[in-house]
């Protein structure tokens, strides 16, 4: 009865959930859009049918409260968040909020009460392509905010955090005053970004640690205007090519890194030598770009920067260009909750099952959670299309076993 | 006296033709444009001031002719264009056509006729970003271009090239049905695309030939978009780590080719990986890219072809992408008059000139004219910023100087 009972609910609410969307391809949830409060309202909704205490928090996350036995323990929050990356998928924080509120209603319905208080959670702004901040919503709930990054601008409109958090209802000075939620637990279900749990044939696995990020996302190279068929090889500072040598020089990095046994990932996700300046027949004389540096291992993240600042310096002699860094931008790698892994991994042992610990690639809101010293985990559902597209894939049998996982995890049986 | 007049004439028509353009930075006049068209004007009225007999074409080319001794010679035929590149600068096609009145203006204030007629000649669309077509108005003035042709579509409307042509009172029908202009002698003043006479302390060049080029306007690379935090390094297939690959392999090709003493330029003068489904924390499934090489020789344009043809499948195999090509242009190497080369280099000696023989990088219709069997040649003028851009530079005494040169040699003194 219980399977059926989240079954329907994760069927139910993802499909609500991702009716919700700017035009395709894929689905498109801006951070702080009144799309992504249309999705926070399909929670609100069954969480009120529910008889959920709701309760919204000065930077707009939703929190959707199940008492337990014993209401004065740190409660087991548990969700994901409802934005998404420009034509992103309809998984990436959607399964987790819907897993969560599948949970709820598992003992909801069984008429059992949890050990503790369930606070299913739902965080704003958690996908930072829209704002240049880590776990906007999350760091707002913990009260980790600052009032810089309240003025980040985003990406598409240009208007500061703060603007479009007044616009929905929000109150960023409130928000900075915050001293934010006592340490508890959070749990996050999600799907895995890469293919690791779909090649070894495995529902879920547990998420250990946090990939720490360092980025430059307006970078560009300014070489020297001029016709392709006037300049003389020697004469050219061609913006492309010395973008082509940093790249290639950044590969094998990244290749050399690996090879001593370290954890990381090099992206240069956006390269931008395609506007109206450019042409077939131009030297171009500017490329902007970005690069996204990522490891479980801070120290990484700094030899692997002090390699790209080497490599900058050898293709600025070389090619006869300026590269400009812009801005740096940082998440920490963090450690998440080993007791909440083994209890979950316990559980799941009466199941027949042995999910495998694992690493997180991308960062989560569970990172922003440990980091404010809660005990907290994740659970990574497998997906063989990877994430941040519009073909992102899970099955819904796999999203159903995790939380009855973790609905015998905290029910008394 | 004369040398004041050709100065007067071309300060005069190139402030007055740099004043008609799109907003900035630079200078735009698409082809086949109405600014095109009013930079035409310009001239049009200045020549019925001098009393030139004034005809265009179907393709809305203009000639503006002064009557010589032997009315039946063939012509000299003087002039270039009045587009330009998005966002170029003030003397790419401008100078020669400000040189050729400057010349027209000579012979008429002196009074004395020319050896046969002289006819200052605008043409239309020389610059192919715009159409991806190589010299569409002396190809429709040599009765060379073609029906496909005609329909090529232009990159900033989408509009087809007869569709523009009707637009501004063009006859594209007749254009096809030209039989085109008997072979006469042309002779067209340009800026140098590069930087060798500047270098070298020379005013202007004589140029022997004309590089041809092989283009793909339209590649791209299709790999597999992923979380950049989530793909793990040997599941990636991604289109810009490709990219890169391919570009430094193809400026290797380059050093290569041009270490055996061959002529050579290839350059990619437009990447995107910048649409609205590119971000920073994704791995990019698509770019999007062009390449121009260029050569005197054909053979070497078919050899790096094949070259590139062999990185193209070196890199689909190393990065599980997918390269496609689209459509290959070209234009042809082409070999200039050597008798009129030699003719103008003749009066320069009596300047106390010695101005080098060169290869021009770029395409002209010079070319065009060449390739129809015309005495065709070029005089370069140094300029020290590249052209294609919006610092173009030259030296208006400069442009005097080789007009006086251009009046000498077809002058009775």
């Amino acid at each position: 009865m219980t399977e059926t009972l989240i079954r329907e609910t994760v069927e139910r609410l993802l499909e609500k959930i991702n009716a919700i969307s700017a035009p395709g391809p894929g689905y498109t949830r801006p951070s702080y859009s009144s799309l992504e409060s249309d999705a926070h309202r399909v929670i609100i909704e069954e969480a009120e049918a529910l008889g959920l205490e709701i309760t919204r928090d000065a930077a707009l996350n939703l929190f959707a409260r199940l008492p337990g036995l014993d209401r004065n323990a740190p409660a087991l929050h548990i969700g994901s968040h409802l934005d998404t990356v420009p034509m992103g998928g309809a998984y990436d924080g959607a399964a987790g909020v819907v897993g969560a509120m599948a949970l709820a209603t598992a003992f909801v319905k069984s008429g059992e009460a949890p050990p503790t208080d369930i606070v299913v959670t739902v965080t704003r702004a958690e996908e930072s392509v829209w704002f240049p901040v880590s776990y906007v919503g999350s760091r707002a709930a913990l009260g980790r905010l600052t009032a810089p990054e309240m003025q980040a601008k985003r990406a598409d409109s240009g208007r500061t955090l703060a603007d479009h958090m007044l616009e929905l209802g929000g109150d960023p000075d409130a928000v900075l005053r915050n001293p934010g939620l006592a340490a508890a637990r959070f749990v996050e279900l999600h799907i895995e970004q890469g293919p690791v749990l779909d090649k070894a044939g495995e529902a879920f696995g547990i998420v250990h640690g946090v990939r720490g990020g360092l980025r430059y996302r307006d970078a560009r190279i300014e070489g020297i205007w001029a016709h392709s068929g006037g300049a003389p090889r020697a004469a050219r500072s061609d913006a492309v090519f010395a973008l082509a040598d940093l790249i290639v020089a950044m590969d094998k990095a990244w290749g050399a890194v690996l090879d001593e046994g370290h954890d990381l990932a090099v992206t240069f996700g956006r390269v931008d030598a395609a506007t109206a300046e450019h042409a077939f027949a131009k030297v171009p004389g500017r490329v902007d770009f970005c690069i996204d540096i990522r490891s479980d291992d801070m120290a990484i993240l700094e030899r692997v920067d002090g390699m790209f600042r080497d490599e900058i310096a050898k293709v600025e002699k070389a090619r006869g260009v300026r590269v400009v860094t812009g801005a740096q931008s940082r998440s920490q790698p963090t450690r998440l909750s080993s007791k909440l892994g083994h209890d979950i991994a316990a559980t799941a042992a009466a199941f027949d099952l042995k999910p495998r610990f694992m690493l997180s690639g991308g960062g989560h809101d569970a990172a922003a959670f440990a980091q404010a010293g809660w005990e907290s985990v994740m659970v990574f559902l497998r997906n063989w299309n990877g994430s941040h597209n519009p073909d992102e894939a899970m099955s819904p049998a796999d999203l159903v076993q995790a939380v009855r996982v973790l609905h015998r995890t905290w029910s008394r049986r």
